[in-house]
């Protein structure tokens, strides 16, 4: 059953305490695609410009992720440059050009509309809501947002909220959609006014699952280095919803192995720059860290 | 097998977002043993003055904690003032007046020096390292410390770190003390310098166990309302320290279970001021509360 994500596919420079980039593949779509695509295949709706190079395409293609719902535009490529200091959990932009990505609207070809899973990442909720509105009846929808839309789009966001069943975001926008400041009342509360469930992510500190039944927390699996932690939320998201794809049901059960997977493929993302170590990695080395998980937490 | 704390007992005077208490039983060596007190015989080795309240006294004994080596001596008791804000991780002192423990020097009753599990809270090393000296082959020594210790007398502390099973210290301090911003990188290190095992307290984030031989992460039990984190770091050593004295063996495993209790009881503990609440639970309530975390941690 095939998944669908729309966000961004983007042109980063990204510099941290270990190293910089520039110009490297980036985006919302992107690295939830690449993470993704180790369980199932995954269609991405998004838009570059003509300057997006080709061998970024030809990643895509060598890992089966579908480009049909790709637009080439006249212009340039979304470019975002960020810095982040040592404490890796907050990016500061220094600048964001939208370009193409400006004029982005979402377009679902037919044969995509009755995609099973849904991932709505990261954009203007209007847009969100824009593709939702041109599915078929998907059997699981997921959403990422942002305190920006949070703030200055909260009617249309609300309305969507009601519509999916896991949404994923941090525990600042947790607190900044419900006004708690404890996590599991802000959980509570979100999954009152309408998803199914919620995933809060920590970063570095693991993540809070909540749904109407039960609630799971998970820490992140430990590293001895992270070099960049751009995409983690999308890698995580990816991670996620591909290996619910797979999943015989769809329960808090198998969410909660999903999360894991989404902490084990965020966990190799940080690793290295852009999608370099996502790359290059393998199901088996997945599969690894998914074990070693395992005896790490159990007591 | 019997359990000595050396520590402070103090007053406290805590402000939280939530609240605040006046005058209240505090110190290290008070939530250690307390903690502890639901597992096993607990004696401490501390000093208070004349003022100290009775009832307090009466608490202590209540709980079966042996005070043949609290010492009370003419003058105030150590007494402690401290502000958090909504990031209940870091408190603000407002004052610290060591009175009669400016004098402090722990004397071991002759009947308390083989007692088998000996954990020395956060007080000045040189008087952590008296204690130290007059045991008799003690089981198992844990050791917790603080920033300015870490700064100021250094060696000391290192040589406190070769004689250790189990040193406890925040993150903020393991970084502090190896000069490592990864925590894995500082838990290795400090491994490396001696203690059998370390365990990086990150507060509301969990923890992080390190030995020779293995690792464990652990996310912190996840509450509705924190009340007062005061204490929560010496009630966790208690609980640990408390359920290792029961063990069968000491090793990785039972390390891991006491971590996991340490992290119940010190959940506990900041569900109120001083220990109000960590004085009306039963041992149900902590192993109610276990069940749980294993629950809620699996996947």
């Amino acid at each position: 059953m095939s998944i669908l994500v729309v966000g961004s596919v983007a042109i980063d420079s990204v510099k941290t305490p270990f190293g910089k980039r520039e110009a490297s593949l980036g985006g919302s779509a992107t690295y939830f695609s690449i993470a993704a695509s180790f369980f199932n295949k995954v269609n991405m709706i998004a838009v570059v410009g003509d300057d997006f190079p080709k061998r970024y395409i030809d990643l895509f293609r060598k890992r089966s992720i579908g480009i049909e719902g790709l637009r080439v535009a006249s212009g340039k490529t979304f470019r975002w440059k960020g810095v982040y200091d040592y404490d890796l959990n907050t990016a500061h932009t220094i600048y964001t050009h939208l370009n193409v990505f400006k004029d982005f609207k979402p377009a679902v070809p037919p044969g995509l509309r009755r995609s099973k899973f849904l991932f709505l990442a990261n954009i203007d909720p209007d847009l969100q809501y824009s593709v939702l509105k041109q599915m078929e009846r998907p059997k699981l929808v997921a959403c990422d947002s942002m305190n920006y839309w949070i703030e200055n789009k909260r009617r249309q966001f609300e309305k969507i909220l009601k519509r999916l069943d896991i949404l994923l975001l941090n525990d600042a926008e947790a607190r900044q959609l419900t006004g708690e400041s404890s996590l599991m009342r802000a959980a509570k509360e979100i999954v009152a006014r309408g998803p199914k469930a919620v995933v809060i992510k920590k970063g570095e500190h693991g993540v809070i699952f909540f749904s109407k039944r039960s609630h799971f927390i998970a820490p992140a699996y430990l590293l001895e280095d992270v070099y960049d932690p751009t995409g983690a939320g999308d890698t995580f998201a990816g991670g996620l919803i591909g290996y619910l794809s797979r999943a015989r049901r769809i329960n808090d059960s198998s969410i909660k192995k999903g999360i894991v997977y989404g902490s084990i493929l965020a966990s190799f993302a940080v690793e290295d720059f852009s999608v370099n170590r996502l790359s290059e990695i393998s199901l088996a080395d997945i599969m690894d860290r998914y074990r070693h998980f395992g005896k790490i937490t159990k007591f």
